[in-house]
């Protein structure tokens, strides 16, 4: 493989053509839509979820859970039986998130009727999309849990977040999220498990709009001013519809071994790489160091997908640790090894964001365009911050995983292959 | 002096009472008055300015320049010859900002009508008081300049910003400033010369307020929001006033070294000690390393007051640098230096804030109280960030500066004399 990253060979100006193109996305959010309005190939019996797909009886555990929730919430069978015998019997149909420009956080669930963030990359035309977060509460949809609880706070997103929010963000004209993104890395965020500034700088930047709604009359203002206010994670799945436009941007580069997605089901870890167009190279599950919460133990961690390491393929995430010191409360990690990680990914990639900036880094642009061969080569797999779910449901931790090697194996022969 | 610091002598434990009122202090921002309304001793011929108090005569450059600026912005004379001859017939007086309770930025000019905000140490019942910031053009009354456009945009914060803020602040029922400060700390604010993430917190714990007026009919509210927009200093003042809340609650403690105040005007750098009540032990200006704007150079460089120092009095600032990464680029320095400087801060005070954490130093609290024996033991001097005037006004740069040692000496003379 060495040969292949040689300056000036066909793998490094294909790589370097992925990076660019990476990088030099411009997320903007342009409005928000039911996901059955927009997302493409979306249908009214389809629930999407995280991960390279499956046939519907391999889903497992909280993701299997997650997408019978999911055909629940949007009126597809009347209880869980009538959902699973309507799955089995292809009914009711599941889809892979990242097949229809989506990316799903946990589970990842999508049904027809979920508000979407439409973020368009004004560089290159292409639409990455992502629904809302649910909240707070460990238990979520999302985790795998459906009760009435998180119908009604699902309920509440569609009828009320997502109206109000789609009118704010039509009146500001649009909002570009990588200016945010930029500030926020100066601000303690990483973007994947810690967006208290992207939401702080989001919910700003809607500010003027929303105090115009109220002026006029609006008085879901203030409820939704209210919701937004602590959620500090809220701006995660922008974050993530914005990377999904930025590495979307890069699919497809002949020859390139640049990763454009990285994503987890119940059954294993995946990742798709630029010249090998969408295809999904699988693996095993990713390893994982967490830091779990009061009264949770290790043989609790289930896996039940997510797709947030979008954030990761764009030089965000584990990639942008050094940015986030107060993550250490969070995850596990002391300063020292956050730095460490941080610079070990400079070792597998293919450049530096130069937008996405690390202040402790003297402004050193994030590490960007995970390199297959690299990976190979140096043995070092990429770092992602995830959330940890549990096996009966809801968050559990959070923590670091790395991918697994296979991935990357296979990725490579088959480009070897041609 | 070594003795004094021994553990449970008397000199320690009103060290300890000290250091204990200072970071016990619940600074809570109740509402905006005019200085004439709530300084104590204030009076309309009263031009207040930094530092430790000089006869008129005294006042040299910049300062000089300032406090006639304050005189015709409140219509104490009507052109700039009059108003050097009222002040030198003493029917314009100066006052220095410490003896009515308040604090200056740079030349730090209060008048009568001039807006301040009025933060109450709930814990210990006194208040601080600080006025507004000008804004981010370089050409401020603060930093020597009175022109028509210094003017205008002072009264426009009179009569727009001041009572917007005033309405929105009582409504909200106060605003509690020490979890704001809490936080921007681990957003990278250090909240003397970066106050980027209070600032945005401060915003934000007015929005439902300000949103419910503009609900009501208030114009002037998006006009507000969009003077606070971008306007990355507006916390300041609001650190200054926690601060001097703060600080002022450890005055006058019998016997201890601990510093309540640090403050520099045109003629030199002085501190008060809590155990010498408000007495000022002078020195002359304090060493300075600075980082100028494009086309500036070090022999422009130019003192004209200031006060905020008050900041690195209670630990922040200075005392906060490995939480603000960001200011290399304004202020030079790396991010080794800064945690470097930062380490040494613990070496000359009294023990760490409990509330101030640095996420950087795994959530450590920032040196807190300064004790003058430990200064003169060690031969440490308090660091500070600040900002940097120009001969000919305006701010030419940023930097950090070291307090003289001619203050310590004399305040443990004064001290061991009794």
């Amino acid at each position: 493989m060495t040969g292949a990253v040689l300056d000036g060979s066909p793998r490094t100006r294909a790589n370097q053509e992925a990076f660019r193109r990476i990088v030099s996305a411009e997320p903007v959010l342009r409005e928000v839509r039911p996901a059955g309005e927009v997302l493409p190939g979306m249908t009214r019996d389809l629930v999407l979820t995280s991960g390279a797909p499956l046939p519907w009886s391999e889903y497992v555990g909280g993701q299997r859970e997650a997408i019978i929730g999911g055909a629940l919430f949007e009126g597809l069978a009347a209880d869980r039986e009538e959902a699973i015998r309507k799955l089995d019997a292809g009914e009711i149909r599941v889809g892979a998130c990242h097949d229809h420009d989506c990316v799903g956080s946990l589970a990842g669930i999508y049904t027809w009727s979920m508000p979407v963030f439409v973020v368009e990359n004004a560089a290159g035309g292409n639409v990455g999309y992502c629904n809302f977060y649910e909240g707070n509460e460990p238990k979520r949809l999302n985790y795998g849990v459906y009760d009435d609880e998180v119908r009604d706070r699902l309920r509440y997103v569609n009828d009320v977040v997502a109206p109000v929010l789609d009118e704010a963000i039509r009146r500001t004209g649009g909002v570009p999220l990588r200016p945010i993104m930029r500030r926020a890395l100066q601000m303690g965020d990483e973007l994947h498990s810690r967006n208290t500034a992207g939401t702080l700088l989001f919910t700003h930047a809607l500010t003027p709009a929303l105090t115009a709604m109220a002026a006029g009359g609006d008085e879901r203002v203030l409820e939704v001013l209210q919701a937004l206010d602590g959620n500090d994670y809220f701006f995660l799945r922008l974050s993530m519809a914005a990377a999904k436009a930025s590495a979307d941007a890069a699919r497809g580069v002949e020859g390139a071994s640049v990763v454009t997605a990285m994503a987890f089901s119940c059954r294993g870890f995946s990742i798709r790489v630029s010249g090998l167009g969408d295809a999904w190279l699988r693996g095993p599950h990713a390893t994982v160091q967490a830091r779990l919460f009061e009264g949770h133990t290790e043989d609790e961690i289930a896996w039940m997908g997510g797709e947030s390491p979008i954030t990761e393929t764009v030089g965000l995430g584990g990639f942008a640790q050094a940015a986030a010191f107060c993550l250490q409360r969070y995850q596990g990690g002391s300063p020292e090894v956050m730095v460490e990680r941080n610079l070990e990914m400079y070792e597998i990639t293919v450049g530096e964001h130069p937008h996405f900036l690390i202040p402790f880094l003297q402004y050193r642009g994030t590490p960007t365009g995970i390199d297959v061969a690299r990976v190979l080569e140096t043995g070092i797999l990429p770092l992602m911050d995830i959330g940890i779910a549990g096996r009966d449901g809801g968050q559990i931790g959070a923590g670091v995983i790395r991918a697994p090697i296979e991935c990357f194996v296979q990725a490579s022969d088959r480009l070897a292959a041609g």
